[in-house]
């Protein structure tokens, strides 16, 4: 699991010319290391004295995007292991007609699934967006810079994810498969794209009164 | 040093309430993460017969960008030592003149270093960012988005470092040097916004033909 390499070996994995690990795998990362800055920045928060009001509340913040953290970690495995199952199901004999269609079959599967795990890292990603902007108007200003980090690491993620979404969707045959996906995939972008739009704005003004 | 913890360490690493490592670290190992994808979209490249003809260039691409990777990765650790030697500044006795005169100096030249930091670090990505268009134009369509999350981890690395400038230039007492760093950074944040511009119009006219 990526998660047990060094940091080191895990960038080289990923500059490596095979194909995975590969985009999808990162973009959960990048979302798994944003969890982090924000879930420092609540931490942050709590531990100052000056905070004592919310700090039951920033504390609770902190654990939840924990959770989400770790939810991430596991999808950038999931990713390059979907990815994994596409390539090989590519790889089933094709000599017989029921060869072919048992290979169709298992691509289309394969690849639903692989459109499916950046999907879930998006989805993941999108609560964890909607924290921020009141978290910088409430939080610790001295961290801002963490927060405005963290924030962008997981619009990283977040549009990362959705990328890896649109370039496998027109490979799949099941259409009605694709459609629902593309429509839950919109919503998901107005709502991240609103969130990181009032994050920015709240952490900017943070940024100016500094 | 952060490249010889796992990625599952350093997440946690990062999510804890100490103020190091932070954003400025995160910033650093997000351009590392986006170089990798970056050398790994030029190997994907080389390695197909299709793209012979640019199969050196690509692989004198990857090694320069592989170098710029170890220099981001040495930069994560140096931005969470600065800042742990301006803390330890905080920290020196201020009893007498002497020892309040000492203490200013000694704050001073931490906090100078740990603007420098995030400020190499945005220096190391742009050249990373300066690259993606090109090779967007030329190399391998079926890998464009990890050439797309590349180029978004590379730019979040960036904007990560410039808010750690940013943080740092108010504190810092010679204003000769916050005004000389400031100049070279807006000058920097203008060739790394035309970079991402014509990076992300590169990728999204192969995303509009794929």
């Amino acid at each position: 699991m990526f998660k047990d390499l060094t940091v080191e070996e895990f960038l080289q994995n990923l500059g490596e010319g095979s194909a995975t690990p590969g985009g999808g795998t990162a973009a959960a990362i990048s979302g798994a290391m944003g969890a982090s800055l924000i879930s420092m920045f609540c931490r942050v928060t709590a531990g100052r004295k000056k905070y004592a009001e919310i700090k039951g509340e920033m504390e609770k913040i902190a654990s939840e995007v924990d959770k989400w953290r770790e939810k991430l970690i596991k999808l950038a495995d999931e990713d390059s292991n979907s990815y994994i199952e596409v390539m090989n199901a590519f790889k089933l004999p094709k000599d017989t007609e029921e060869e072919k269609s048992i290979r169709a079959e298992k691509i289309e599967v394969a690849s639903q699934r692989a459109t499916e795990v950046p999907f879930e890292t998006a989805i993941v990603i999108l609560p964890i967006l909607e924290k921020v902007s009141s978290l910088a108007n409430k939080g610790n200003p001295n961290a801002i810079s963490d927060l405005k980090v963290g924030l962008e690491l997981c619009h990283t993620g977040f549009i990362g994810a959705i990328s890896n979404v649109e370039i496998n969707l027109p490979t799949l045959n099941d259409k009605e498969f694709s459609r629902e996906i593309k429509e839950k995939m919109m919503e998901a972008q107005v709502r991240a794209q609103k969130a990181v739009d009032e994050g920015r704005e709240s952490i900017f003004n943070i940024f100016e009164q500094y």
